[in-house]
């Protein structure tokens, strides 16, 4: 057994985290973007339960566990987990099945903020909350224990930066601009933790039991340049270069540091999840676009919530109001480009296949 | 169902923890007492497990889930959680039956710092863990979803102060000297409390399912003044008192705050687990005597960081540093007393008995 084993590489991994807390430049507070990726999925996954979901494949179920992964500290993953029980009653209650109770796990790293999570959990009683403290990318919860997983805006995280291209990104934090080896390399990453990811689900999901996958995404075929994740983040990235050659930042601080994130294609993952074998994909499609216009300064702080405890432990907290100060003044003036780009947030539905877990 | 209802009535509750964090005040680093009470237990749960724990009462078991209600922020709680899964393999090693994998339920009140508590999860891979937040006089766990509780230290504390008696123990915060009606009030107070508590377990615990409480005690008839546990708090309590008189605390604030801790008796504890009719009692018997010396500064340390959260939130943090400098000297002057009291710290082992839960 490997019970958050993962857990001991952690201390590479503290600033991966959204910011805690509930103050004005927290996670909870700049997560609007990532409130509306919910909206949208909420059809969806009604849909998803209703028609996929069989009661008749736990029998006697007593209690239905719901995992969060990536939770941080909400209130989106409160929206989310709400939604997924609604549908889950709801089809309970059309095959007129007894209700089971439900257990709902909120997992994120080790240096997510819990205390801010636990204090703002709902109140209505319809769950059993608890925290699971882990990197996703290994296994986090016993064997067959879960009947729907949940992953909203975060296997867009790599576990790391791809080690071959540590120091061969100068004057860029991104792999938009870099060429294709850099990129490969950031997408070979992104497989190799999808992979790991799947991996750990696969022992960890019940057959039948369902995975919700949300995240940014390129549509196949359609080069890296054109998302508009990509070029945010490549507008993100040239932030940096622009403090350095003012002298804000050390030029060999910025050649060390890249962003460990990454917009995969369904090709990509289509690829990584029949590797695996264990889940079968029952959806996979784009969710309806989100029409929230961008604003500089919502998008800068929304960023800021998500990066600065990685720019943080690299940089130093002193470059981070001139960073994102400096950020906000460039978004303004590359906003069509930004506007111009393709945004695709994937949608994918998975099922624990009804085979042996026994070699997990 | 009822789950983490109890979290409705936290905001009456934020003191009600240990002080969080790793630095010199907090209940990480001054909890030395609680540390030699684990020790005391371990050979204990060792014999419960060896002589209590049916691997057949659980067939075809996947994984074995242990819950510590009150755990504070470690280490305590990994040393016992540690301590009950090496008695568990152990036990189904010699009857030669599969042995499953461990949930860990960490539990504490939502304001429990569980950041620090997760970060210093031991990394050996043996379990898996999660952080489960509210209150353990309210349901926190599914249906028969447990197969061992344990919980040390915890029990003597009480949902509230009894209301009866709010404004009635005058220049006192503990009901030691108040005469019999605060003192009864305390009691009932305590039944009450711990009559929830065991109406919860009864449904979360699977027939066969053990459970271990270890608390300070007051041995059947023996008058509360006599034991250690309340001579200390009686000191405590007069500490207050002094620096009323000094003009330091307001009286009024001092008439109003009371201490919701209580040392039961064994009776009492039996009278409710008779009462509520779910547990058998296994076991009932004083823990070897702790022989760790009483030192003044180090009783004072453990007091505020199990305290200071109450203190703090009824008389702001400005009382704190006078008040436990002005306990220390109170306690050098009354070593003897303390000593000359009875120290009896309570082991029970009851075991949930197998019948119909349904009814919970």
């Amino acid at each position: 057994m490997e019970a958050n084993a993962e857990i001991s590489s952690k201390t590479s991994l503290n600033g991966y985290v959204m910011t805690g807390g509930s103050g004005n430049q927290s996670y909870a507070k700049n997560s609007s973007y990532q409130r509306d990726v919910a909206d949208a999925t909420k059809l969806l996954i009604q849909n998803a339960v209703s028609e996929h979901l069989n009661p008749r494949n736990f029998p006697g179920l007593e209690t239905f566990y719901v995992a969060d992964l990536g939770c941080s500290v909400g209130p989106n993953t409160f929206i989310a987990v709400q939604n997924i029980i609604d549908a889950v009653k709801l089809r309970y209650q059309i095959s007129n099945d007894k209700i089971p109770e439900f257990q709902v796990l909120f997992n994120d790293h080790t240096q997510n903020d819990f205390n801010t999570l636990f204090k703002s959990l709902p109140l209505n009683g319809e769950y059993y909350a608890s925290g699971v403290p882990g990197s996703f990318h290994s296994n986090l919860f016993p064997r067959a224990s879960l009947h729907f997983v949940h992953t909203s805006y975060s296997l867009q995280w790599l576990s790391c930066v791809p080690k071959e291209i540590i120091t061969k990104n100068k004057g860029r934090v991104y792999h938009i601009g870099a060429g294709e080896e850099v990129t490969n390399a950031y997408a070979r990453q992104h497989a190799a933790d999808f992979a790991n990811f799947l991996q750990a689900r696969a022992r960890e999901v019940v057959p039948g039991g369902l995975m919700v996958i949300v995240l940014p995404s390129r549509p196949n075929g359609v080069p890296h340049s054109r998302v508009s994740f990509n070029i945010l983040n490549g507008i993100f990235s040239s932030t940096f270069a622009d403090l350095a050659k003012k002298g804000m930042i050390d030029e060999e601080k910025l050649d060390t540091f890249n962003l460990p994130i990454y917009a995969t294609s369904p090709q990509e993952l289509e690829a990584t999840i029949k590797h695996n074998g264990c889940f079968s994909i029952e959806k996979i499609e784009c969710l309806p676009k989100i029409t929230t216009k961008d604003v500089p300064h919502v998008v800068s702080l929304g960023t800021r919530a998500i990066t600065e405890g990685l720019i943080k432990e690299h940089f130093g907290e002193e470059i981070l109001d001139g960073l994102f100060e400096h950020f906000t003044n460039k978004l303004l003036e590359s906003l069509k480009d930004i506007e111009s780009g393709l945004r695709v947030n994937l949608f994918l539905l998975l099922k624990r296949k009804d085979e042996d877990t026994s070699t997990f």
